[in-house]
């Protein structure tokens, strides 16, 4: 890929792409996922009519390292029905209605009854929690606590026309080969049903990030993966253990249309080129940036990280889950991502991708002293004044290019955004000056 | 020795014990000991009444290093006198008030011929000095400064009846025997006269460590010294010099009855695993800590981190000698050390020793991706939930469980105490995810 | 060289010394310096009345490196003439009215036409700029900001009568033989005209520095070069490469003269024992000192600290080039250095020069235990007083003092300054305790 080819200014064409995405987010906020399913495979459909996306399915009872995929769950309805026969709790309202992955029940029940079955938020009486109960057969309902609070002791009709049958756990796959079968892994989860910030931002820039690097040549290759959290993560590297071993950066995407800064966790490597290139990328950003340890909590990367696989796999979020009040709620919904925070999150995944992409290694042919950059047209023409940003990138880049220094490392060394090193270690080459160094094999 | 085993909560019963060790000091205070005599002898036989103790005596000239052991010096009764026959300096009221290993003397001084042995200290007016003469053959007495004062031009019967004779050093050892033949070593200096938190803090605190270990089945093996300081110290390594290097982890006790908060000062390696533990028990011990690099002059890791040992050892004090008014003073008497203050330092010395006991390195046995820990009744059962506290800890285990990483570096990194983690590994051992790594040899 | 030799304390003899030092600025400030050319000559030769020199011309369009030797510039008057005949910007008033390196001209313009070539500073109106054009042939003139307002529309008759001309390229090395042939390394450029600080106080504190050494028993031999700067520098190098080789530690000098605190520049390595030997000797001089990262701008370090030299060069300044105002104008004049700042800085070379010159590693030949410092005479007598210094320093040395750790690694890990540790270890190494671990070769 060359420098700075994603790196377009943002402007009118970019408001374009943030409304773009987030009308496909909106586009896949009423479907209901989970780790298995219809939702989900309606999902990928959708995102396979915007790149080229490998489908997936693996057969319930498939035994993956210490797990096995589980039956497939689907829903038609569920509601609760007071003895007038209205829908006081109705799926059809919202998809967070349902605990997810509930067993089929239908029956009437005292309120009594039915309460520890029902879920709400006393201190958000507006909103509806999002439940799931993946590994014990159960069921429920969630609701606001304010409709909680309006049930009358009656006898209601609880139906959940839901079924858990074999079946397949469905995931996606976009592979875009590159000069290298080095590959860069970027993960979403996308097993959430109508949640926006926390599933549909992933997925939708993820998209955009993909469908960016379609038309380019890539010195990597690049593999978008799109799954059911944990499972299908597991799934995935159950069954490619061999690609896994290929994966010499990644990312997990999430939580990225809010209006918190960004926020990156590193791999458990700590020190690993997409660590130290996302930190790089963040501190240059001019948004405010956090850079958080590894822990073994979160998301997927708690796979990709398992001591067994070790991948040089990092997290990048704006908010982080569970710190802001709408996580996994109704209030994470289409109002609380924005286009703009869509397409700036966008800019910094390509921000990533162009250091990795371009961090080589140079080797300064004139190493005994400074080469003259003047008669080369590339110093000041007068002397004295005060030092010109572009000949100090010049400088550095020749200083440190011995043969053991990255453009990364330079552009750490020095205080200077990457694109500035990139763009005097091309012209230094271009001039003659720098030689690149081959990539040990 | 089995985890938490020593860390009951201080309840009733380890209020009793602050005050058997307050009495234990109450015990010694009045005994004047020295670098060698009968006070030092007295003091081990009383510690002996509490713990086994295998009592060593080294003879008055015997090279230890560049060293030799001194002559035994023993004191019967110590006196000025002035010409009305009173005692206006009596050392049956205070064993401070001879300078520590004064030669004896008996003659008759005006005012101006005893001041220069006299010694006072003009800011604390009311306190006596602690002063000793070890290795230049001197005499002398200590008194408050106002009773310095209070002397009236007159001709004084001083009297030191002291003996300076071919006699012995003794030392005693507690052994307690176990699995390894690396040891963890405890020493304490017991050559302090009536001295409250410098010395008797100290042999009173190792004193209930070694009682509280005595029932234990012990990983390491752990050697109690009551020595001398500097001399004792010294000749123990002499005549040692196999057994010390069998020393895995140490620590020098002293000063940890006053209300300071703790202070752990760093062994020479200023890495090694009783740094890493006692900082890390610090940390979570709730009362305010210091944690000091190490430096050359000090206790008697000033032995033991020699450059030929550069033993392990670091020392644990709460204040630091030489930093608080009543250091070698009467001030540091019964009334400075407090009962609560001993068992919370009982406590911490306990905390490390179970670090050190149970820092085992584990393997990770389902390392490709994290092991299903809902389906063994170790996941919380319904998702979507905060991060649950233990299941944090599990999950740190398992991720850094892979044969590298100790429980201690593992409580380091995700800055759970030391003890979450212990229960955490124990439970997953317990349901076969984790194996232990047999120790290198 | 014997310890503290050069540490005199600074009393009237040395005030002398800044007012010598000074008097030899003020006798280098009216030449008209250039790259090369009669006064770079003439500032070599009278550096040569103070200490050996030996001169090297080296011939116009010698290859040196990726550069070549330029033509030889000379001047002898230079100015504008208005129509009434009255020089209204004169040469022989200073030095910097001329563009150094100008091209001669003689010609009749208009102001419209003359103002192309002129140059002042709008900012501050009575200074007038220093400005060269070495590697582009130009011509013209510099001038305070109010003279040239009070150009009237005229016709002017602008003379510079300067030669380019095949001639040599001059440089001067001081050196100074000592036991070995390793090689400590001061360059200092001198090829700015009339600018005080930046150029004639590090030319001075330079040659004092050498003066100084010259008396003395040295453990290296001392290289000091005074050259132009860049072409200099580059030219030295090309022609001496074997012996840059033997440079072991160096230190580029400038701007040495005026108020400001120290700033030292570690050398490309950054951690060379120069780099620490500065750094230590800046934190105990009692004055401001700022510790500056490697960069690849600045002074000559630029051609040693080159990816293929990598010399341990740093750089020793008051001021940093380009962050005080005076800085390449004629305000940095000799109002602007001080002779008691330029005693200090030379103190404080001196003081670098001690580190090295007796930065030794000894051998505790008592590494077991301490050894009985008491018996020597080397401990104070009675026990139980606050630390004293002095032992402090003998602790510490014998303690480090295994045969891995140099005498500056115990100043920096102890805190004390290098001159009391250096005490102690000769103190410790007269009484037998240490010995000196003979230079690896």
């Amino acid at each position: 890929m060359k420098s700075g080819l994603l790196q377009t200014p943002i402007g009118e064409g970019q408001d374009c792409l943030g409304e773009e995405m987030h009308r496909f987010a909106s586009e896949l906020y009423p479907i209901c996922r989970s780790i298995t399913g219809r939702g989900i495979r309606e999902t990928l459909a959708r995102i396979q009519q915007r790149i080229p996306l490998k489908l997936t399915e693996i057969p319930t009872g498939t035994p993956v390292f210490d797990w096995t995929v589980p039956r497939e769950w689907n829903i038609r309805d569920a509601y609760i029905r007071n003895s007038t026969g209205q829908r006081v709790v109705d799926f059809q309202q919202h998809t967070l209605h349902v605990v997810n992955y509930s067993a089929p029940v239908h029956a009437t029940l005292s309120l009594r009854e039915l309460k520890p079955h029902l879920h709400s938020l006393p201190d958000r009486p507006d909103w509806i929690p999002y439940r799931t109960s993946y590994y014990k057969e159960d069921w429920g309902l969630c609701l606001s606590h304010n409709q909680l609070l309006a049930l009358e002791d009656d006898n209601y009709e609880v139906c959940i026309d839901s079924s858990l049958e074999a079946g397949h756990l469905a995931l996606g796959e976009c592979f875009l080969p590159g000069n290298s079968s080095d590959e860069v892994l970027i993960s979403c989860h996308a097993c959430h049903p109508s949640l926006a910030n926390d599933n549909l931002s992933g997925i939708t820039v993820a998209t955009a990030l993909a469908a960016s690097l379609l038309q380019c040549k890539l010195r990597y290759s690049y593999r978008f993966l799109f799954l059911p959290g944990t499972i299908g993560a597991i799934s995935w590297l159950a069954l490619n253990k061999d690609t896994a071993q290929r994966v010499r950066h990644g990312l997990v995407l999430t939580c990225l249309g809010d209006m918190g800064g960004f926020h990156y966790k590193k791999s458990r490597r700590g020190d690993a080129e997409i660590d130290r290139a996302a930190v790089h990328v963040l501190r240059h950003c001019g948004e405010p940036t956090e850079v958080l340890d590894f822990s073994p909590y979160g998301y997927d990367e708690r796979q990709y990280c398992s001591p067994g696989f070790n991948l040089p796999v990092g997290c990048l979020m704006r908010s982080v889950w569970g710190t802001f009040p709408e996580y996994h709620t109704s209030a994470d919904n289409l109002d609380f991502i924005h286009p703009a925070q869509l397409t700036r999150s966008l800019r910094l995944c390509q921000s990533i991708v162009d250091v990795l992409e371009n961090n080589r290694v140079y080797l300064n042919r004139n190493p005994w002293c400074e080469p003259q950059l003047g008669k080369r047209g590339l110093y000041g023409s007068t002397g004295g004044e005060s030092l010109d940003r572009e000949i100090n990138a010049r400088l550095w880049v020749l200083n440190m290019s011995d043969g053991a220094h990255s453009l990364l490392y330079i552009a750490e060394k020095s205080g200077l955004p990457f694109s500035e090193v990139l763009s005097a270690a091309e012209l230094l080459r271009d001039s003659g000056l720098l030689s690149e160094v081959p990539e040990s094999s």
